[in-house]
C-alpha cells in the first residue's frame, strides 16, 4: 500500500505520517511507501517503509502528479490555506484551496486504479452560528471564503466519486485541539491558544466570551477518523460523501474549567478576555454543534475524549516539542 | 446601463437581448450598450443601442475581460455545456462551468463597481428524485456532473458577494420548455421535444413514463426572472444568494394532454413510447418539484403560466422560426 500525504508538514499531516510510521500498516495491509508533501519538504520520518518528502505547490498540477506515483492506492489531501489567510488574500485562497484540489484530482486520474482520497473539509463551510445544532443532510452556506473552497472541493471530489475517478471521503474536521506550535492565521487560532499558551506559562487573549460554543476534535481523533476514512467501506456512503465526524461542542468556559482541573489556577488565570470582533464575526457563524449521527451510529467514526483526556493528551504528545520548538 | 450577456447566442440569451432591445430600458434605467458574448458571435440584434457581438471562450480570461467592458452594470451568465455533455466529456464541464465561471468572477472583479451578476444554475444541481418537493434550504447533493459545476458557481458567486467583488443572484431555473430549435445535448431534451416535434409534424422519443414529473418553466418566464434578478433589491438575501424560482411541477402525460387540447390527438401520436434508462438515470435524481417560498412570498418572482399557455406561447413566439431553421 503506497500512501500520498498532501500537506504532511502541517499539524495534521505530521501525526498522521507519525502514526503511520509507528504502525507500518493500513488496516490489515503493510504500507510500501510514503510520500509526504508540503511547500517546504516535511521533516524527516523514521518509519519502517521508504518515505519520500517533496517540497511544492498543491496548484502546480505536475508537482502534484510527482508526489502521487503510479501505484498509490490513497491519498490524504490536507494542503490548505487556513481560514484568516484566505479571508486576507482571496486570489491566495481560490488557487490552494480551490485550483490545488483539482490538481489533486487530475494527478488521481491519472493513476491506473482510482485512489481512496480524504480529504479535509471544515465545520467551516457550514453557517448557524451559536445556536445550531446541525443534522446530517444541512445545507453549507459558507459564511468565508475558506469554508466556500472547501464546500466547492468536496462537490468536485464527491462527483468524480460518482464518475469512479476516486473514492472520495470528505471530512468536515471541528477545530482540532490544541494545535501545537505558534498561534496560526486561522480564525480559530484562539480556540488552542487559550490551552496551549498557559500550558507554556504564557499569556494569551481570548477574543470571544466564556459562554462562546465551539465545535471540537483531538489531533488523536482527528488521526483515527483519517485512519478509518483511508480504509472504511465507501459503498454505503452513496452519493454523499460528505462526513460530519462526531466532534464535540465545548463552551470556552468548560474549556478553560478542564485547564484549571489539569494545570491549576494560574493556568486558567494567563487567559485574558480581549474580545475582537473581527474574529468573532467569522467564528460566530460556524455552527456550534452537529448531531453527526450518520458517522457515528452508521460509519463507524469513533467519539471524542473528555476535554481534561484532550489537554492531557497534548502534555504528554506536543508540549515538550512545543516548547522547543518556540525556545522555551 | 451597459449590460453583457455571456452565452448570449444560446436558447435563453437570444431571448433576453431581444428583450431588451424591444424594451430599450432596464428597470428605469436606459440601456446604453449591449454586449453579446458566445463561443460563436450572436446573431444580429436590431435594438435603439449600440450592440457589440463577441465571439470567444468563456474559459478565456481575456477573452471574457473584453466582453466585460468598463461601466458594464450587468452581467448574466449564461454560458455552459449542458447536462448530458458535461457527463460525457468532464473536462469539458470543468472548464467551461467552473474554470469558465472563474474568469466571470475575475472579469468582473476588474470593474470599478461591482456589477450585478445574474448566473443561471440548475435544477440540476439537487437530488431528490419523483417523491422530492424541496424546501428553500435543502441541500444540493448533484448526482451529475453539470449540477457539481453549477453548484461549485454558486459558491464561487456567492462568496464573492459576500466579499463586495460583485452582486450576484444565482437562479436555479428548471427546465425550460419549449425550447426551439433542434433537440440538444441536455439530458432533459426530450421534455421540450415532446411538444416541440409534434407541433412541427415530427414524431419523437418519450424516454420517461407519462407519470413521470419534472420541474419546469417557460423561456417567457425565465426571462421575466432574468430582468427581475438584475434589477431586484439584494439586500434582503443576506449570504444566500440562491434562488429557487417558481417553477412548475407538471407529469409529461399532463403536458401531453395540453398538447392534445392545444393541437389535437394526432400531435400527442407522434410521440412513441421508448424508455430509456440513461436518460432516466440523469433526469430520475432531480427533484420533481419545490415550494418556491421565499422566491414567490418574499422576492417577487413571478409564477408561471398553464401548460397550455406555454405551449400557445412557442407556437407564436418560436414555431416558424424553428420551421425555418430545420427546413420544414
Ligand atoms: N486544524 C484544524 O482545526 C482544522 C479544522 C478544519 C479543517 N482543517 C483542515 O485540515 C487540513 C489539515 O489541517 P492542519 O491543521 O494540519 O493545517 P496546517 O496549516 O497545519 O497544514 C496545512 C499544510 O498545507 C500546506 N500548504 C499550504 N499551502 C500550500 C501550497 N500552496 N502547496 C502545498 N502545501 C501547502 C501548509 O504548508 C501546511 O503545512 C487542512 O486542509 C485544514 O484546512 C483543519
Ligand atoms: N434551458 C434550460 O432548460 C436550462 C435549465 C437549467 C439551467 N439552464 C442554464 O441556463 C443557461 C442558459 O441556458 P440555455 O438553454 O440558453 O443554454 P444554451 O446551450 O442554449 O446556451 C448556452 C450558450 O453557452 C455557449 N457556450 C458553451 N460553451 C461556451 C464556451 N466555452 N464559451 C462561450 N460560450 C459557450 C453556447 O454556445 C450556448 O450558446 C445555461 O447556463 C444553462 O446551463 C438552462
Amino acid at each position: 500500500m503506497q500512501i500520498t500525504i498532501l500537506g504532511g508538514g502541517g499539524f495534521l499531516g505530521r501525526k498522521l505520517a507519525q502514526r503511520l510510521a509507528r504502525e507500518g500498516q493500513l488496516g490489515d495491509q503493510a504500507i510500501t511507501g510514503l510520500t509526504l508533501f508540503d511547500l517546504n519538504a516535511p521533516p524527516p520520518l523514521d518509519a519502517p517503509f521508504p518515505v519520500r518528502r517533496l517540497a511544492g505547490d498543491i496548484a502546480d498540477p505536475a508537482a502534484v502528479q510527482a508526489a502521487v506515483p503510479a501505484g498509490t492506492g490513497v491519498v490524504v489531501h490536507l494542503a490548505a490555506v487556513v481560514s484568516a489567510q484566505a479571508e486576507a488574500d482571496f486570489d491566495l485562497g481560490l488557487r490552494v484551496n480551490l485550483q490545488g484540489t483539482l490538481a489533486v484530482l487530475q494527478a488521481c486520474r491519472a493513476l491506473a486504479t482510482p485512489p481512496r482520497v480524504v480529504f479535509t473539509s471544515s465545520v467551516a463551510s457550514f453557517s448557524g452560528g451559536q445556536e445550531a445544532r446541525l443534522e446530517d443532510d444541512a445545507r453549507q452556506l459558507p459564511g468565508n471564503s475558506y469554508g466556500a473552497e472547501k464546500a466547492m472541493g468536496e462537490l468536485l471530489l464527491q462527483d468524480a466519486s460518482r464518475r469512479g475517478f476516486v473514492d472520495a471521503v470528505n471530512i468536515r474536521l471541528p477545530t482540532v485541539i490544541i494545535r501545537p506550535g505558534r498561534p496560526n492565521k486561522a480564525a480559530s487560532s484562539f480556540v488552542s491558544a487559550i490551552l496551549r499558551e498557559p500550558l507554556l506559562g504564557l499569556e494569551t487573549d481570548l477574543p470571544v466570551g466564556e459562554a462562546f460554543a465551539v465545535w471540537i476534535c483531538s489531533p488523536r481523533r482527528a488521526v483515527d477518523w483519517f485512519l478509518h476514512a483511508m480504509t472504511m467501506d465507501t459503498k454505503g456512503l452513496g452519493l454523499d460523501r460528505g462526513i460530519n465526524p462526531p466532534g464535540r461542542s465545548a463552551t470556552v468556559g468548560k474549556m478553560l474549567s478542564a485547564l484549571e482541573a489539569v494545570a491549576g489556577p494560574e493556568a486558567r488565570a494567563r487567559v485574558r478576555h480581549a474580545p475582537d470582533p473581527a474574529i468573532e464575526a467569522i467564528v460566530g457563524t460556524w455552527p456550534a454543534s452537529f448531531t453527526a449521527e450518520r458517522a457515528r451510529r452508521l460509519l463507524g467514526f469513533s467519539e471524542q475524549e473528555s476535554l481534561e483526556e484532550i489537554i492531557e493528551a497534548f502534555i504528554a504528545d506536543d508540549l515538550a516539542a512545543t516548547r522547543a520548538e518556540r525556545g522555551l
